[in-house]
């Protein structure tokens, strides 16, 4: 079987559907859909190690945001896809503590800069706070990590996040970085909320060291977009759906391997997502209305 | 049959030859193979109206080089593609008079930046001559002009042009844009030159008026460097591969149409080369040596 | 006489008034100070020849915001200048026909970049019109033009402007580039409107030709916002106060003259102010409430 | 007196001599003029803790090198100053060992962006040997950290190049950052070298944590261009040049605090020191040629 690859929760556990038999079941998760501030959002809970096993995922909680209809700029579009990140968000969060939000991803290459270009939505406190306690007292603490691109620091995203969690000791991370997806309609369409962690840069470059738990020693909390198709993926599901199922695999990997797929207008696409993300960080961890966050920015 | 877009006249007489009798010949068209400074080069020659109907290009010269090994870094690779791509463009180019050159595409996106980045690396020497006509005798006339973005400037770049060739009267323009192969392994590995103008966005945007002898009354040189392929046109290939012929094109480009394959360091690749199409400009335009251009630049 | 430098119409009064004999009067300008959204306004009307040359200034309106309170960000204190700097525009503006903004200077140096990043917060829509006239039939046709630094591009701002403007053909061109002030408290808290065209890089670069009716053919409205103070002129001043009249012009200027100074936050102000002045137009041309472009900016 | 802002030893020096009586010596400081490449080096050696009370700087090696004529771009002014910074900063750099180098300030601010710019021209080697030691055994290990901006993270660079030192354990620090001078004619014609670390953003910012062998545990070695004048000093120097001896300090700095006095060309001539700068770093951890350089940075 081609082993397609994805980094969201939710194509995991259809991909699972799909190759296992129809009588099976997967043991050690847990789904269910619902909608929120009119987008649908899909919760899928890895209880075990089973379940893990099965996806290709740790055990936690993915929450999976359907953001489709955002594109058609309906009323409140924007208010309410904030509304519903940053909700989702604020209930997997610890109530309290400072907290760090790392940007990964390389800010010079669309399909790879919804790290960064969330970043430069999230309020930056922890110095205000530090300089000015009494006028900032009713803020968070909150701190901000672009971790750039390996070829031009010679240092991989986890260790300079690891290098920071020790200086600033925060008490939760939260990550955010492009992913890969499986399907084209799910590409700038979809959010992925987790609380298991993340590997930087499985969008765009390669897997590189973790960012979790058990590498910084506080919860990481991840924030997910996917903004390309792998094109080994792409061409798999293409000629699967014209029949062909025997791929050969390596063959098709190595041919495709360097190239991913992306929308034509991605820059304008993940500007608005990035800002989504951004907005959405903000108010859960400061419960803070759009029109203030929108004040604080300006 | 699944119409394959491409913008390289290479690949126009390919798909002919592909989709032709094997007995047929391709009248009005004549193509030939050498070496420059190491690289392939391929000359193919629209000869007449015959041939232009054929490969559906207007009629001209197509010289496309072949830098696939420019990326194995080899002794002097930088120095011999900018011989190659200045010699060849010399050769086309008349052999006086000012000159405008126009960066085509959005310089902040990797894939559609060869034109403002070569630009960037253009001796602009018009507004020099003008003000120290001494000082600057042995340098030809040249200015520089970077379109933008349809969205961000409301004026379509073949009317930018046209109201800047009016004002400066340049003898002639060099327009460079990204391209569209169909190919894969022709992705950032090849540069055109043509001396029939160019229409703008034809690698990530849509189809555009022309920029030509007939639209703007003096002789267009166009460069091209291929940066994304077609996804619809990679996946048709890639059935085809597979054995499968009834493809519906309908369906595959609508699906597909919004997307494009690019590689995943598509932004170190277009800056390389806009760097050799800059510098080949230069090379053909002042008679300077790479040293020289490289002291003028700095 | 230390000829002191001043891109203001209102510091030229200033000027005039102490150079002049306290007996003795203006004669061709009107001046008049009043209040809008808050922020003191002052109009100055240069009626004939006479008061042209006293003031160094073509005929015209010259309406200057004072926004020093800007920088408290009491309520509402965007919105305020947004609409103190459109309703001002809209007057001077004729009230239909298509428009060409031009955002003048570097946008890569923060003291010059108010044109180009005034002109990222303007409303384009002059494609959008062209393409879909009955969707956009409620927005006025507006294009816009960044034209970019003379060293990168050889052609000056108002060779690129009317070749532009010959194509397009506009009724009018608001014209927006940074000022150099007299006054330090005057730098980014300050924007000049005026219905008299500009000439170019008067903050910061050199003089060049005139953006005007006389040059265009149609008219030319300006905004202008201080961000630097001559170096030698701010020397001056300093001299002055401390009682040293007899000043070596001539030495001064020479030693200062390639210098510039600027608030140390200049990227931060210019960004805010290039804000309320893009945010301006789309209110004078579009009629368009706050919210509203907020929404269609995104 | 009026306490004069400088981050240069050399003037640091100067300032004492102009205060001091003429019979007085200035003890434990040993200063020392030579040329090399062509270019002014002044060497300035606090010996011990009366100079450096004298001098308001810690003990250890200040070499000035003075670029004014690189402006004249005489033949090989690039790689004499290149070999200039190089072989000083050679001789005060342990000879082996990973090097961390730190670009400081804000890369969008170009009277600021001396210390990013530096940065992008440094060959990054550490995660290639790491990946294939065999292939870059040559090489010695170096990483960047380019800090940002304290308002877009929340962490004082001394904070995040702390946590970096301990994760990745250089064996040293090189820190570029942008400086203050008093004098124009220093701005950009000035290369500072020292060994005894730096306070970030004394040039365009605040004072702020100081990175020294006592807050990271490893030498650390600085490399500064001053790029800006205090509008204060100059104001200072102005009024004392036209025989004004009494002037109010308290009330001349906070009219002028803000300010900041730079060339207006600032962006053209610091992107072309940190090339310098970048360059000399290469030349001096890598024992690489200015070719050899160009080849690996394109």
């Amino acid at each position: 079987m081609f082993a397609k690859r994805t980094d969201l929760a939710l194509e995991a556990r259809e991909l699972w559907q799909e190759s296992a038999e129809k009588t099976s079941r997967l043991s050690g998760v847990k789904a269910a859909k619902t909608k929120l501030e009119g987008y649908p959002l899909t919760r899928v809970e890895i209880l075990n190690e089973k379940g893990a096993q099965a996806l290709g995922k740790p055990p936690g909680s993915y929450l999976t945001l359907d953001l489709t209809t955002f594109w058609q700029r309906k009323a409140d579009f924007f208010e309410r896809a904030v509304r519903a990140v940053g909700s989702q968000l604020k209930e997997l969060l610890p109530s309290q503590g400072p907290a760090l939000v790392v940007g990964l991803g390389n800010g010079a290459m669309p399909p790879d800069a919804v790290g960064p270009l969330a970043a430069d939505s999230v309020l930056v406190t922890r110095h205000l706070i530090a300089a000015m306690p009494k006028h900032f007292s009713g803020f968070r603490p909150v701190a901000v990590q672009r971790t750039g691109v390996l070829g031009t620091t010679g240092v991989e995203s986890a260790e300079a996040v690891r290098g920071l969690v020790a200086e600033v000791q925060p008490s939760l991370v939260i990550a955010i970085d492009a992913l890969a997806s499986r399907r084209v309609g799910r590409v700038c369409t979809t959010v992925q909320l987790s609380d298991t962690g993340i590997i930087p840069g499985s969008g765009v470059g390669n897997h590189r060291a973790a960012l979790n738990r058990e590498t910084l020693g506080i919860p990481v909390f991840a924030i997910g977009i996917p903004t390309v198709v792998d094109a080994a993926t792409l061409a798999a599901d293409l000629l699967e759906e014209s029949g062909i199922t025997d791929i050969d695999e390596e063959k098709l990997r190595s041919s495709q391997q360097n190239l991913m797929v992306t929308p034509r207008d991605i820059d304008a696409q993940v500007r608005d997502l990035a800002k989504v993300v951004g907005y959405g960080i903000n108010w859960a961890l400061q419960d803070l209305e759009i029109e203030e966050i929108n004040a604080l920015l300006s």
